[in-house]
């Protein structure tokens, strides 16, 4: 680490969520004495990158630490000798959103944009620009931890640990700390003591288990988060409630995402009915965006506006930094992370990334043992952990075959012959962010 | 076996399939030297088993063979020193088939009699009867091999397998074999000549290579099966083409039944069609069926009547004689068949049922070691799986929860909500044929 | 746990042993406020125990806590809502470690206390005495964890997990904090700055790598380990230099105990030699424990001695407290203990008990993830797991033909006739402690 | 295949086994119509070279039988469209052998010259030469088996599977079929009525299970094998006893090279004796293949000489034809072969090489399911893996850190100091044939 302090970079610096980080950086300045924060961002969001510079530098001014705010279209000036380097980018922008969502729909199929069709474009477009940038940290900052926040964030992770020579990467999702924060509300316990074991994928993870001072509180929490008077969910996910026997039977806590698994029906339904009112989700978070940006611009503002959290990002940046204060630290507590098997779970081979409770120090994440998941919840794990493989395989070959088949195999399209015209429309409507494919 | 010849009892011997059983006998009887064949059945079916059992008398007088025809409903008495016993029947006859089918697609979903909703159902009526029957085995006919065609023939083959004290069971479809004639066909090779290595489930498992001489002719084949031209499936799947692109990325041979799950959305569409016409496959096959037991009825006929073929079992005689006849002579050679894993397919426990390749013996099979399964179809095999498992357990335990929890993992119900619909309108329609959920 | 503070039983509570841990939980009284201390043991140890139950309650009463120490002979009086019980007992006294180890030095083999055919008579009379412990738990102090120090304790821990309904059993060593400790003097780094990586089995642990703040010191540590002026075992353990090659080679940091299997033929020389001067480490010890005993009679002593260190015990005071204060106080630190693998090594199977780093709360110990093992490692530590599981199949059955399989698979016994001839007369030796074998 | 017959080539071909390779095809000429076969040799082994391939053409000629038998020093030209090769080559001729065993020896430990020190360096001198063979191969007969005779078979099996493009290799050894053999006699049975389950490695394989006509007769087996009148082993094993209490406990069959592991005392007294007296195994080897040679250069003989026998390789000939004809005739029966796992036994991984029954077709050896091992043969069995493993890196690295390792952790070496010092003196001894340790 730097003598003086870390040196941070934030590859998509220009990100609505930026200001969230940069409150967590504050808050922290104690325990994590950050010298320099480097947003870099492509020169099309130029005018993003510099509405966000200016609101964080102002935000630090404020709170009067020695943090610089370096606002840069240069990414390897950027990360030469950087500590930390965390992405949130997003190749395409929102536009892209847009399209990952619509076009599946038009033919009848959810879009999901992380383990469904739109995922698997996300990752395409996703995985060759991480790629870059961690042989570009390879070589400038070999020892910085590379904190990916992109989605799909478990496959683009695993991309970049089985592709690229830089090994230190930790892919981060805000899911695991939000329903730690709402199951310790709907217990009333303070979420320090709450443990819940989770084991799964990225969006694909379930709390195997949920203890209190050691003892396990499973089966009330079930009964909570399947009580009709409680919305258990996140702002990006339409909040069907769960049936409570089939919950119960179960026998785990299932991610907000399981419902495009176990509620496909209806979520098909629902996401039909946005499409047709240009409501999806990408067409509201862009519509959010908007206003959001329009705040920042605001000279006066020096502080994370309040209207942010409807964004969907709650405890990001605490998920963020978090990781990077117990790694720095050297603290050795426990947090919910995507890094490699080594066994944690037992159905999956060693070498895949999934998403575990690990012990942080300045080792990185080292996964906690799960042993073997309950077989009612492997079936589906491994089904889209199939797909995850043949999605880095069609992202870094370019191969059509294996786009086609990453669609096929996916419980989300249901039709070879659908599927074939979506990854159609979907290659010619993102072409120019798909080289590997021309 | 017994000095003076083979004894074996066939338990559903009132099935329509039982005159091309006895054709398969009486065509290797100088192999397999049938001493008595027993026809097992309820006295529900009293009059069906009477036409059969006449009709396979004729059949063999006319062959001229010692082979005595035994019709009865006490199956204790039949199972005595039996060598073989085979299991076709179908617990609540063909009305319970077409409620399996007809409950779902009420509810918009499809019924699919093995792997879906109606496999599930089937299951659970069938298999407190095949553990009566292996148990009663266990003490009158300890050395007989149990040779089971009762779908869902995996999840039955593997209930028996962990919960009875008689392990001598082997699950037997028609599938591969029909394949492998097909393919022998479009090659145009003998079928001696040609290997296909099955991995998978019952009605799950891909041809992952196709060897004729020793050489690979699996590109040749994929280019066959998704010519237009060729129509390559079985009498009771919808004949929908592949997609010759998903097929080329696949890798490998899909069974007929993969259609169900890789064009979810077309299957759905047609059998909602049929499902308004009254024209599902479990009615169709009733009226199938009762014509050929108006042909049976005649005291003229003495062979099997070439109608029974439209029937969906072609080479099923094929597949339970050979298999008598290879145990019975200690063949050695290479059967497709429903056993204990051990192994095989690396990505599955050892205790499992797996449809593979195996060597047959007097021991009865032994798999041909896999290795790994392409990733790119582990994940719809371990899906089924799970719901295999669970299956089972609810079958065994009678549990509510584990019947709605079968439901909600298979990818042919994709809807929690609806599932507990349909489980609970199913569970009051097939009441009387499920003690344990009483 | 109770309110007013802890209950600890100490099963062996007459054991030379007993003053350290008195001393430690003196130290830690702050966090950790034991109430009680019951000291436990047989009546042949009446002396032993009054001995040293007075010089605890001297200590105690020289450090001015209020903390009660009880010695009985009524285990199921002291069981009785203990928060946490330790066993360090010595089934057959230090007689029968002495016979343990010049029986087979007689025939020509090492004895070993642990791992070798002295740990398998260890097994084999300790498992009986200790499954009994368990099951009293369970029904007197169910939520009370088992702390095992006795040897084997690896097998031990492992008998009981499988083998008692009380689950909660955690088997403690103090090797793996020694070598801690030791490369934290040899490297000059403070013991909290550094991270060794153990995994294997109880007295067969390798150190796979070693970590100082973050970095990698492993290059170092074989270096410091291997050079000839630096001697690093164990009081226990004859200190035989490492072929510093073949450590480079090796590539990880064996246990002292290692010496056994890799220095086979110098330790046997070494061995045989002591037996013929009756100067065995069993006769060594038994003596110091002579001496020992004498100096804790003094009713002037009211610390521990400082010549209980030549015992061989250091840190295992530490290993016991931390531990036992770790779940207390729920700290989440990482400590190396053995417990269930759940995937951690994954050459292992899940169900069997490793010696890895695991972190402690409320919850118990959960085992960090070590992936697959070295190849050049994994070898022998399966050779040892193949002997334990044999061991407790013997243990568990009182089975002469395992028994005898047991000493014929261990590494340490070169010959199947010996391995008979050593095991008639050690069943013969050890007859009033065997009672399953009769 | 060649349109007018085989061609094989023999490297090796001055062996004094190929007499009985000739015989053996001269046999099955109906089955296996062999056109031509060569007989590579390197130039130094002229003179036999030449005695063999006359005594060759005269028995081909004594048969009548259409078959060219060509000597040859250039291995390319002879394997220019080759159909089968085998390999029977000693890299250093037999003094490389009586080095392997008299080294270790003199330094007080076990030499054995396949699984031992001898092992290592027998792998070390012949890997880089098969390697190149195999590459030859790939080149200019692509679709050849290469049926490795070459000892440790196991060992240069894998490591041309691991390192060579050609993958086309079996490994054969005749102790499975010599046991199969054995045991039919003992059991007064014919060999094709009886199956044995055998699993393991080359020269550590067992027999699981014993089955006559479908049954088990596995304890009458172990009850003749340890009948004191009986003497099962091996022309090249010494026949020790087995204990039988041993024996029964480990329920099934070991291979006579496990007396090295169970009787390594007894074993290292006996050559010991042997070593003092010049009469290692390799000595009296070398002296028998004198006088074989001696016997073969007599012009009148024409068939193999009976005193052939003697030299240990009984069935050597029936081994290696009958896996020929299998492939070439397509027949799919089993032998026990040394082939990649693929998931045939649990415990060890996919890619590595196991001695295991298999079905033989044109496609090769397919390995048949055994599942997990016994856990009382698997430690030893994973101990032996081990060593394989580090002893192929060491041959295809040169490094004399893993060759170091290799004898460290073999069973048979109890000393790392006196590896170190079996190491340098054989390094210097063998140099001449281990140019990548230079
Ligand atoms: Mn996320
Ligand atoms: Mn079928
Ligand atoms: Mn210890
Ligand atoms: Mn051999």
């Amino acid at each position: 680490m730097g003598k003086k302090g870390i040196k941070i970079v934030t590859i998509g610096g220009g990100s609505s969520y930026t200001p969230e980080f940069v409150e967590g950086l504050i808050k922290r300045h104690k325990e994590l004495p950050v010298r320099e924060l480097w947003l870099v961002d492509i020169e099309k969001g130029k005018e993003k990158l510099e509405i966000v510079g200016n609101l964080a530098k102002r935000m630090v001014k404020k709170a009067g630490l020695p943090i610089t705010i370096y606002t840069t279209f240069d990414r390897k000036e950027a990360l030469k000798d950087a500590d930390f380097v965390t992405t949130q980018m997003r190749v395409g922008l929102l536009e892209a959103r847009i399209k990952d969502e619509r076009i599946p729909l038009k033919h009848g199929m959810i879009g999901q944009e992380t383990n469904g069709a739109g995922g698997l474009f996300k990752a395409l477009r996703t995985i060759p620009v991480l790629l870059e940038i961690a042989e570009q940290m390879h070589e400038l900052c070999p020892n910085a931890w590379l904190i990916n926040f992109t989605n799909p964030a478990g496959i683009v992770t695993e991309a970049v640990m089985k592709y690229s020579q830089h090994k230190k990467i930790i892919g981060v999702c805000n899911v695991p700390i939000n329903t730690k924060m709402t199951i310790a509300t709907l217990l009333d316990v303070p979420p320090d003591q709450l443990t819940i074991t989770f084991a799964g994928l990225n969006h694909m993870s379930y709390g195997l288990d949920v203890h209190v001072n050691g003892e396990s509180r499973l089966n009330d929490v079930i009964d909570l988060v399947t009580d009709p008077n409680h919305e258990v969910t996140m702002k990006n996910i339409i909040p069907l409630p769960w049936e409570k026997a089939f919950m119960k039977a179960l026998g785990c806590i299932p991610s907000p995402y399981h419902r495009y698994y176990y509620k496909t029906n209806e979520i098909l339904q629902k996401e039909l009915e946005e499409f047709k009112q240009g409501k999806t989700r990408a067409e509201v978070v862009k519509q959010l965006e908007d206003e959001l940006f329009e705040l920042y611009k605001d000279p006066d503002l020096d502080i994370k506006p309040p209207q942010l959290e409807k964004r969907g990002g709650a405890y990001y940046s605490d998920a963020a930094c978090n990781l990077i204060s117990s790694i720095y630290n050297d603290k050795g507590d426990v947090q919910t992370l995507n890094t490699r098997n080594e066994g944690a779970i037992t159905n999956l081979p060693n070498d895949t990334v999934v998403e575990v409770n690990c012990v942080v120090t300045k080792q990185g994440p080292i996964p906690l043992a799960i042993g073997e998941l309950p077989y009612s919840i492997n079936g589906l794990i491994q089904q889209i952990k199939s797909f995850e493989l043949v999605a880095i395989e069609a992202a870094v070959t370019g191969s059509y075959e294996q786009a086609l088949l990453a669609l096929c195999i996916n419980p989300l399209i249901t039709s070879d012959v659908k599927a074939k015209d979506i990854l159609d429309e979907m290659l010619e409507a993102h072409k120019t962010d798909l080289p590997q494919f021309q």
